[in-house]
């Protein structure tokens, strides 16, 4: 499915579950993230007796054009594996100096993000807050609370996703429970190039 | 102020009233839209009573620059110029060939556009509903409710405001209230070079 963007028309989204009724999401469950969290076994053995939804998100299709935006609501459902928390996959855009804003509608979650300097960052959001993702900045959203973290977001037509990367690198930071709240640690399989 | 769109941030919006506490709003009174209504009469002795806020809006002053993404908040208040509903002044970007999105928070209002080929389209926003201005539109909010028109927006950091064609030659289309409800009438004053 394709979102229209050379005439002017109007997309209801669910401000509490972020789901739109116009428009399906592409969903990501356990079994799609084999190999992006930390504890293996705890991976394995959880989808031995489940496979739950981790998050959905809107795929618009618009047009590659710069002039063009890209938007959409994603859904991070909370969970953990081991004591990873649930998160996406994360992504660089293809078209790297292009940034992202998200604004938090619901829920409590992280933005991790990283760039090919080695700077990396992360921001704290609960709704109302909005993170902007800078230019060069690989980002992946990580839900810390207990009910589903909602964001609307929306990047430049052409940036397109780099998931990549990220999938044969890792983050270089992973986010776990530690005594009821989270800790930032290092990720002990991140590779260096 | 400007808003650092080099490093990872947050930033705060209130979900109901639409102000940041981090950011102060650019705002327009009554005063500010002399010439907007097609009543000037009725402008003119509202101005001797009364200045109100009709809007306000962040004006982050991100970076000219094609990777980056300008953002805010806009709300635009309930009231009426004679039988004109109050309404942003509207602006084309300076670069045309931009889109921008604008999903409704809070509130009941329209967003008009025309091109400058003539075609134009109005689509009614209440909370959820996102409309997606396609490149080439002027834009303009016009708040048809009774409770503040609450508006997140997001477009290319390098788009730009042209003002000047509007406030020169006004919209093809008026929004005014006719036995209740809204509709939209032509502008006897539009001038078409």
């Amino acid at each position: 499915m394709k979102f229209d963007t050379s005439i002017p028309s109007n997309i209801l989204f669910d401000l509490l579950n972020g789901i739109s009724p116009d428009f399906p999401t592409s969903k990501r469950f356990l079994s799609n993230m084999k190999g992006m969290f930390s504890d293996e076994k705890a991976y394995e053995e959880m989808l031995k007796k489940e496979n739950p939804l981790m998050y959905e998100f809107h795929e618009m299709n618009v047009p590659e054009d710069a002039g063009d935006l890209a938007f959409g609501m994603s859904a991070a459902y909370p969970g953990k594996v081991g004591d990873e928390y649930f998160m996406t996959k994360g992504h660089f855009h293809t078209v790297l100096e292009t940034a992202e804003v998200y604004l938090c509608l619901k829920g409590r979650g992280l933005m991790l993000m990283e760039n090919p300097e080695g700077d990396w960052a992360y921001e704290e959001l609960t709704p109302g807050r909005m993170v902007y993702v800078p230019q060069r900045y690989a980002h992946r959203s990580i839900n810390v609370g207990t009910e589903p973290f909602l964001q609307f977001f929306c990047f430049r037509g052409d940036a397109g996703h780099d998931y990549g990367t990220i999938e044969t690198k890792g983050y270089r930071k992973l986010v776990v429970e530690k005594n009821g709240t989270y800790a930032i640690i290092d990720n002990p399989k991140w590779k260096q190039e």
